[in-house]
């Protein structure tokens, strides 16, 4: 039993609940329409959930601007990627490095050979790239904007990409799970590509912009209806709860909630990343809700702030990373102010010390 | 995208919300204290579940007196029998005929060869039947008591069982799922063998006694300690809900509502069993929360009953039935006296029509 994440608040008792920047999750809370689903539900847990979520998927194709047909809903977005590999069987992947390290887990399941392509000094996708997808190439993940360094790669260059992933007959796979979170989401995302494209997948989420990753729901797009439908026979029938499908259908509904979120988090993100530059941290210029930074003075940052009640995440597992670098969440502002203070105190005990 | 079980009643859009007798749910309803466990949860789902369900796995091993590092938590059963396929791999199943069709829809995942024991016109499990349990088996799939029958395999012949798999090394999974339902459950269940047999794997279920079939919550058990560890690699991580965690310890410590459960369920079993009966229907004599029975007259009767606003469950698709053969669920007092109430007009209609 290993935890490779963050956000795994459960493993010591606290005294009081930690702050954890740990896990990237909207400063804002659950919504107030997503709590009330999720009250109005409980109810309805006397019966079966809908095995093929159909009210849920009318209300995302709605907001996305998609066919209820071509969405694929799960118990949260691992839960689809993992059947994404179940049915896909790819023999090799390529993930660029660092990403998220769930796409690996999984392939492990079905025994893939990953390929990293190094995303060097810059962190970040280039034309380059894109030559490494050759002939033996089944699946390519690209997480846009990337987890952990919130980068993101422009439309073209995904398009790109996707042209390159037609040609030699690999899969993209894009996952968009901070997609919302972007200043102007709708001008980055692959959905409007997905119809002429079967070999595109997206990946989505509710659960970093809607703060339920308790609550368990993520989806995928595609207009490949032989994938879609095996997805159904990849995993247990019912793996969506009436609570999930309650809650997403507020979710997609809500359109104030993403639109209040973007502009605040754009506004805390810049006020961390200065604060975090004045202390003499590399931070990379993230766009979404969650910054990436080095710290080269301080390698156990993670467990100083641990004893203080402060989750981050180490970024020492990431491949192409090392134990200099560390993620945050962007909070609210009193969160970011204390953590923050925190590491000016930590600054100057450790400069005390040498 | 197929439904091959009862409890879908979203498939169509009703005036009144039907009496669904197709799925097995406790006639008691979600009992309060389950209730009131997912009402407190919703907050905490701004963060990730305890990907190990840490507190759950101690609240269920006090209650089924087994060790926490023995229990294995899923989204519902269904998800831990996908992650057991996953895990097991078996190349040769034995399956009962008939019996709960997930166990095969599971199998196919991995390519498993199913075989089926027949279990004739009694509709039990005999000692000659393990037999069938030759040297190239892996995996007996044993639901006890059995879906749809409601019959039990006494326990010193599951034991029998469990010998033969461990002389040709193949394991055994016993399903008690239904267990909680029967009037002395503690004499039948396998829960003591395990310590002393690692092939034995022990499938429950939180869903059909406190009718939170909406929440999603399953569990199996076995003392095979690299079994239970490989099972968290099988799928996704989080899998289970915060709600789910919450609900599921409630219902761990809630003792009164099973043995009231247990009780009215006998009284009104009887009652039903003794009305289908009546009109002329051939009764298993199940000993749990359901009840299979032969109407020769009425082949149609699943869509008359549904066009009254009643669903009962068909049969037809398993092994070794046929569509003359329906199961229902005991519901409360009421809901069973409607039913019959309904079964009697559409004999007396039928009767008319000739």
């Amino acid at each position: 039993m290993k935890h490779i994440h963050g956000g795994d608040i459960y493993a010591e008792a606290w005294k009081e609940e930690p702050l954890d920047f740990s896990a990237n999750i909207n400063p804002f809370g659950i919504p107030d329409s997503v709590r009330q689903a999720a009250q109005q539900a409980i109810s309805g847990c006397l019966h079966y959930p809908d095995p093929f979520c159909r009210a849920l998927r009318r209300a995302i194709a709605q907001r996305d601007t998609v066919p209820a047909e071509q969405i694929f809903c799960g118990n949260g977005a691992a839960d689809v990627l993992y059947r994404l590999m179940l049915t896909l069987r790819p023999k090799k992947i390529l993930l660029p490095a660092p990403t998220f390290a769930e796409y690996e887990e999984a392939a492990q399941l079905v025994g893939s050979e990953i390929v990293r392509i190094s995303l060097g000094e810059e962190l970040t996708i280039t034309p380059a790239h894109w030559d490494a997808v050759t002939q033996d190439v089944d699946l390519v993940v690209l997480c846009n904007p990337n987890n952990p360094t919130g980068l993101l790669t422009p439309k073209w260059l995904v398009k790109k990409g996707m042209e390159r992933c037609a040609a030699v007959g690999a899969r993209l796979l894009v996952d968009e799970c901070f997609h919302d979170f972007l200043c102007e989401p709708e001008t980055s995302s692959m959905a409007d590509q997905l119809h002429d494209n079967k070999h595109l997948i997206l990946l989505r989420s509710f659960t970093k912009m809607y703060a339920m990753p308790g609550i368990r729901l993520g989806y995928c797009l595609s207009s490949d209806q032989d994938l879609i439908d095996k997805l159904y026979e990849a995993g247990a029938p019912w793996s969506v709860s009436v609570i999930a499908q309650a809650c997403g259908m507020a979710a997609a509904q809500d359109v104030d909630f993403p639109q209040k979120t973007r502009e605040y988090v754009a506004q805390q993100r810049a006020i961390l990343k200065r604060g975090l530059e004045e202390l003499g941290m590399y931070v990379v210029d993230g766009q979404v809700n969650y910054l990436l930074f080095r710290s080269t003075e301080m390698p156990d940052l993670q467990q100083r702030l641990h004893d203080r009640g402060i989750l981050i995440r180490s970024c020492a597992n990431y491949h192409g990373l090392d134990d200099t670098w560390f993620r945050v969440a962007v909070r609210n502002e009193m969160e970011n102010f204390v953590l923050l203070h925190t590491l000016r105190q930590l600054k100057e005990e450790s400069a005390w010390q040498r």
